[in-house]
This record gives structure tokens, C-alpha cells and sequence, in this order.
């Protein structure tokens, strides 16, 4: 198709916001970088009227669009797989209004979630949602619905949407949701836009739910002497009206490459597998919350318990596990996989994948939100030339995706489904669901402009000139 | 329309659960009983593939389907407009499993919110969703997205729904959801069918999300001089960090005819207005926290602080507050509004309804949910003829309407919009958003059996003869 450089010059004033040639190899990817797309044009819109502008063009011309926000993505939502325009939404970056009587604020989608927090969390208020990635962009939050740490006690993303303005396929704009707290007005179309990973319409503007930052929040990292025994401890916390903010397991193995990769060392590392809790609210109830877990856990056989007293060592504790996927990365190219099991089966799941790990002969590192049975995976490439690897990946992940739904989990808990996890989501899927999904994405974007043929999309265009 | 009556005896096999002449009056209307409808047939389905089938038929012959649960709704969703049959879920009422490991319950959708909150209780877990009308159904609960009381703490009924069963209109079976807690793998039907009115598909199961039961739990009462400062001193307490459950406002004058409808008193009768407070949590947290609020509030310019310490005191200053829409019918006919703001526009809206009750000559008693913004208003007829009443409620709230909305607010925080609210719903809603409500209506129920001409619909059938 050809691009009307032109007339999108007219939409984008600035000529440093509009790339036609050499397009940068970043922006034809997502964060690993294993896919590439091609892309007629690479804009960077400042302004909702700009999206609208970008979108009524593109849909009037059947020219496919592919929405982009901080890049962070890990499953190829961010790949220009049908060329067209690439819409990069990080340079609507602003905090537009703090609203503290009503604990809201209103951002453009670019923000950073790093930055959404350090600006709300000094004027004490807190934006719970806190997936691993901070430089994500709330935009690409929203997209994924992405959880993260804190979702046993806060909830995910979704949880902390309260409106969104949006720009349909077909340039329309559209404004959902609000300040109120309750709706039982129409239909939330609100929540169908969350986790739809930009295939049916723009974020433009997120109007975002705080709560009071709490006034203390303490660490605990407990070490097992094997995964099993700590994730079966996990239920037990979970049944006990403790609140804990986060519940994270890691095995031994991953928090050895974890501490190589960024020089800070865990305590007993002797143990087979770690749990990392926090606990956040007053000091006081903190502190009950605290000893209540400690009695619970050593019963259920912990080899220690250590509250991390001291904020730098529990920031360092914390840093290591962010930088889980970073550290096995540094290795070896990896694969990774953020299946979402009931929390009831998250130590068979990982039982599943250990007697995977032995038999497929595929290193394969667990870790995860134990509170909320999110499992990470990282599915590691070692010496493997591309098709071995490739074949083997696939023929092992069918059997991970597969044994997952059998055990009435999802493809995704927050990255989306993208690219990467397609063949498994529309494998695993009720063919009524991916209807009625599809029927939905005919009804918002008939033409099919936004981020086609990504996750659940199997349809084409309708040859309809109106919708 | 001609029913077939012989093959929905085939579809139900009981004669006693299917109604075709002498249709009782109360299934031709709402809980409030305003508006009447007409049906050809009343069905008590007691299994999906009842459900399934009689909407196959149903879609087959493009006949109109009135679902409805228990028959408390109060905005005419479950009035039969367009004949045809009602289905009646209330047979459908058993709790199909407890899992305490993943603390979630999967019920049927008759089943009453007051059994499932007593089963629960008594197992000590807790479902929190609090709507005022305790003998309301799960389906019904979800279809309306119910708030209630709780919401400030706990959320709305979105938030404890985890997976739902759904038959579509053509009569296939949809599963949305899951035990997992997360969730990023496609469109979230799930979230697109609660709070939908029946309109989209009649849901069969429900998948719900319990927590521990809380250990203690107080209310406390808060006299105020004026309506004004007692609102104002809500939202210092929604910015404080105290995590109240419940925070109720009342006027002096709604009390006193609960009062007198109850037998109940309230301490305090020099009050001009109440606040309702309920704190839960460990034993503890719950008493500090009544003293964090005791200072505040006292330095707002509360009368009185009055800790309900005694359980049955604490139940009976609770029952005059479920009750008090019932206590206003008892005086008059009333019509209620639900209307929901911005907590920050309480105090205004509440002025201006003030106002209006003022210059209109209309008895506007409020009450409802500070803490969430969300206000009910009961509108009272006195003693005006149906002509003067009709054509007077309508234009105050015409006023009422316009008001809320350019405060930022909406039609319903809990009510839905069914009929009594379209007219304000409609005219005040952006085209925008009923144009894809719309287009998502055609998408799912293209012959628009569902609950047809309710709430956002306003286009027709389609004709094609497949969907």
C-alpha cells in the first residue's frame, strides 16, 4: 500500500514526530526482539485529535495500524506483522490532573509506570498495580491488564481503571467510564478495552484509581528446603486473613543466576526454594500480620524466617527478583511463559514442569506470584541451534500450555497473548469464545486496521465500505 | 407470535415448570410494580441445557426472551415488553462447590444472595457484595453489577466474580473466566456480560471469589448537625487510611420515617444527618482504627461518636437503614434514582437536590452510600393524581439527571437502567458509546431476543437469517 506522507504531515506537525525511512529495528519488534515486522511509517502522535486524525486516515485507506506504547512487551503485540503504520503512544507522556478528593489521577498513556509512582507515592498517595517491568508504559498496563507483585491484597490493573478515552479504528473517540466509583449504567465497554492489547481501539487518556499509601510495608523472605513444601505453605497464609500484599516463590536454582547476575547474595543458600511476602498497611497491624505468618510458615516447615527489617536489604531481595528474566536472559536466550493456574494447583503445575525439565531435557526455571498462581517460566535455549530449538520449544510448550488449561488455568496472566502464545490461546480456546470475540473485534473494526492477526483475531477484514 | 407448546414440554419435562395461561401478575413486572408487561409463556428451567435449548427455540423463531431471578429489580429490566417467554431463574438455585483452596464457589444463578452470604459465613469464609436487597439473586446480582454497602471497602460485584456460564442467544454455551486470579488471554467476555441486563446472555453459572471472614466487625454512628458537614467529613475519612467497610449517609428525615416504620429508634434525634460507619479486620486494627476515626471526625464538627458495641444494637441501627426505601413506600409511592458521583460532588449534588426538592414542591428524601458517591433518592408521589405525578417526576428529574451527569457522574451506581432509566440514560450518554453498545448488542443477539428495547438498545433485528 502506499502512504500518503503528505496528508499525515498535515495531521503531525512536528517533522521529528513522523519516520518514513530506516525505521529503527526496535520499533519492528517487541522487548526480545525475536520477531520483526516492516512498517510504512513510524509516528509519534502528541495528542488525541493527532491518534483520531492517524486513525480516520488509516481506516478511510485500509491501512493497517500497529499500536505501541514503551516496548516493553515480551509477546509480539508490538510487531508490525502487516507493515502499515506504527503508532507510538510514547510521546503522550503527561500527568494531566491529580485529583486528591476523589484519589484519581487522569495520564496520557506514554507515562511510565516507574514515574506514575514515584510522582503519586510523594504526595502519599499509591498506584498498587506493579508488574516486574517499571518502564512499562500505563498505556501498555492497561493493554495487557498486566498484575504483577502486588495482586494478592490490591488486585491487577483492571482493578485500578476507572475511565478511559479511546480512539476507534474508525477515528471516533470514545469516552468510558469515570470519577464515580459504581456503574451499573450500559454496557462497561470500559472493561472490554482492558487486556484487549490495542486490537480494538487507542488508549488516549487513563483515569486511574489511588488508594492511601500505606503507612508501613515490611518484607519477609522465608527459605524450603524444596519448592513443594513452600508452595504448599503458600495456601495456608492465603486462608489466614493475613493480607499479604505480595507472595512470590523462586527456585533455588533461578535465585543463583539471579544473585550472579547482579552481585547481591540471598541468605541460606542452602535452601531448595524461597517465598518473599510483603506485608503492607499501619505498623501495627503490619507487625500482628507479621508473627501470625511467622508461627503458620515454621509449622508448615520453613527452615527460617527473616523479616527484612532493613529497607536496603530488602530492596536488594526485591531487586534480585525483578531482574529474574534479565539474569536468565544473560545466559542464554530464553522463552517466556506467564501461565496462570489456580493457586490449589500451582505445585503440581510446577511439579508437571520439573518431570518436563527432566524428560524434554529443557532447562526450565520456575518463579512467580504464588499468591495468585502466576507461574513464570523461563524455557532456556542453551547451545540449541535455531530449528532444534524451535521444534523442541514448540513440541514441549504444547504439552505445558496443554497440561495448564487441563488444570483449568490460562495461556496468559499478564503479558497477553500477542503473537508468541497464539497457537496455544486459539488451541485451548472454546471455538464459542474465540466467536464471540470475533464477532466483537467485526463489530469495532470491521476493516480489521488495529493490530490484526494478534491474539485471539482469526477473521479478515469485512469488505463493508461503511460501518 | 404462536408458541410452541408442546416442544417446550419437550425442552422441560416437569408440567409443573412451565406457566402458558394465567401467567400470575407478578411475573409481568418488576419488585416495584409500576409497569406491566405481557407473555405467552413463564418457564422454570432447572439446568443449561433446559436454558440452552429453550433459547435455540427460542432464536429460531424469533421469539422475545424476558430473563429474570428473583424479581427485586427496581428499573423494569424484568418487565416483558415485547411478549413472548420469560424465563424464570429462580429454580435454578442449588450451590454447586465450595473450594476453600482456591476460596472460590461456583452457584447456580437463582440462588439468593442472603443463603449464599449464610453458607459461606457459617464455613468462615465471606462474600462481600452488600446490595441493600438481601433476598435478591447471584444472576441478578451480576447482571446489574450490584454495589451495596460494602463497596468502599471491598469493591462491587464485578470484583467477586471470577468465571460465569452464559447461554447465548442462539442457545450455545459460552464458559468465560476461571479459578485462576489473573487473567490477560483475550477479550474478557466475563467483564462485558456483567452489569449487562440480560441483554447479551443468560447466565447459567457462577463462578464466585470468596475471602476470609473478617474477625471482628463494628459499626459506629455519627451524628452531624446538617447533612453538609457530615458528608465533607467522609472525605476525610476515605483519605485517612482507615479502611472503613461501610460509610452510609442519612438525612435526619429519611431516619425518622424508618423510625416509625421499624419501631426502631435512633440516638441522636437533635441530629440533622447520620453517618454510617463499619470497620472489619483482626480485633485490633479495627480498634485503632475506630480511634483514628473518633479524632476525625470530632474535629469536623461531629455531634457525637456512638460505637455500636452491642450486636443486636448494631443490627437494629442497621435494619432501619436496609429498610428505608420500604419505609418511604409505606408513607407513598415513591419512585427511587440511584444515581451515582464523583464522592467528591456528593455534598453538591446533595445541595442541589435540596434545591430542587425546594422549588419543585416534590418530597426528594436521600440517603445511600457516601463513601462511593453513589445516592438514592426517593422521589415521593404524596397525593398527586397519576397525570400530575407523572409529568411532575419526570421533569425534576430531567434536572436531577442533567445535574449528575455534568457533575461527572452517572444514570446508576447499582440499579441498572432497564426502563425507568432509559430516557435519562439515553439522552445523556454519548452517541458514541450506545453506537458500539449497540453494534456489540447486534454482534451477540442479532435478532435481538434479549431483553430487547432495554436499557442501551435502541436499534432493532437484524434480518439475517444466520448469525
Amino acid at each position: 500500500m502506499q502512504i500518503d506522507r503528505k496528508l499525515l504531515e498535515e495531521i503531525i506537525s512536528d517533522h521529528d514526530r513522523l519516520v518514513f525511512d530506516h525505521i529503527p529495528t526496535e520499533y519492528l519488534s517487541d522487548a526480545l526482539g525475536h520477531l520483526h515486522g516492516e512498517a510504512d511509517a513510524l509516528l509519534f502522535p502528541k495528542s488525541t485529535v493527532e491518534v483520531s486524525g492517524i486513525l480516520r486516515y488509516a481506516y478511510e485507506n485500509h491501512i493497517p495500524v500497529t499500536p505501541r506504547g514503551a516496548g516493553t512487551n515480551l509477546v509480539g503485540s508490538t510487531v508490525p506483522i502487516k507493515g502499515g503504520i506504527i503508532l507510538d503512544l510514547s510521546r503522550m507522556n503527561r500527568i494531566l490532573e491529580l485529583d486528591e478528593d476523589t484519589m484519581t489521577a487522569m495520564v496520557e498513556p506514554g507515562v511510565l509506570l516507574q514515574d506514575f509512582q514515584a510522582y503519586v507515592e510523594q504526595r502519599g498517595l499509591f498506584y498498587p498495580p506493579d508488574p516486574g517491568e517499571k518502564a512499562s508504559s500505563i498505556g501498555g498496563n492497561i493493554s495487557t491488564n498486566a498484575g504483577g507483585m502486588r495482586a494478592v491484597k490490591y488486585g491487577v490493573t483492571r482493578d485500578y481503571v476507572r475511565g478511559l478515552e479511546a480512539v476507534l479504528a474508525d477515528g471516533s473517540i470514545l469516552n468510558t467510564g469515570g470519577k464515580q466509583v459504581k456503574d451499573a449504567s450500559g454496557l462497561s465497554l470500559k472493561n472490554l478495552l482492558i487486556g484487549s492489547e490495542g486490537t480494538l481501539a487507542v488508549i488516549t487518556k487513563c483515569l486511574l484509581r489511588l488508594v492511601p499509601k500505606p503507612e508501613a510495608s515490611v518484607s519477609v523472605l522465608v527459605p524450603y528446603g524444596d519448592l513443594q513444601t513452600g508452595i504448599q505453605s503458600v495456601l495456608s497464609i492465603l486462608r489466614a486473613d493475613v493480607a499479604p500484599t505480595a507472595v512470590e516463590f523462586m527456585e533455588r536454582k533461578v535465585v543463583a543466576l539471579g544473585e550472579s547476575f547482579s552481585g547481591i547474595k540471598y541468605p541460606r543458600p542452602d535452601a531448595g526454594s524461597y517465598i518473599l511476602l510483603t506485608f503492607d498497611g499501619h505498623r501495627d497491624e503490619v507487625e500482628a500480620n507479621l508473627q501470625r505468618v511467622r508461627e503458620l510458615v515454621l509449622g508448615d516447615g520453613a527452615m527460617d524466617y527473616i523479616v527484612l527489617a532493613d529497607p536496603r536489604q530488602a530492596a536488594d531481595i526485591w531487586r534480585v527478583r525483578g531482574a529474574l528474566v534479565k539474569a536468565v536472559e544473560a545466559v542464554s536466550e530464553q522463552w517466556p511463559v506467564d501461565i496462570v493456574v489456580p493457586i490449589s494447583q500451582t505445585a503440581r503445575y510446577i511439579r508437571f514442569i520439573n518431570e518436563l525439565e527432566a524428560v524434554s531435557g529443557m532447562r526450565m526455571v520456575s518463579f512467580g506470584h504464588a499468591g495468585d498462581g502466576n507461574v513464570h517460566l523461563c524455557v532456556v535455549r542453551d547451545g540449541r541451534d535455531e530449528a532444534a530449538w524451535q521444534e523442541q520449544l514448540h513440541r514441549n510448550m504444547e504439552k505445558a500450555y496443554d497440561k495448564a488449561y487441563a488444570l483449568g488455568g490460562v495461556a496468559s496472566g499478564e503479558h497477553g497473548i500477542g503473537i508468541e502464545k497464539r497457537p496455544y490461546f486459539l488451541g485451548e480456546t472454546p471455538s464459542e469464545n474465540l466467536l464471540v470475540m470475533n464477532r466483537i473485534k467485526d463489530a469495532l473494526d470491521e476493516r480489521h486496521i488495529l493490530n490484526d492477526q494478534k491474539s485471539y483475531i482469526t477473521g479478515g477484514p469485512k469488505n463493508a465500505e461503511v460501518i
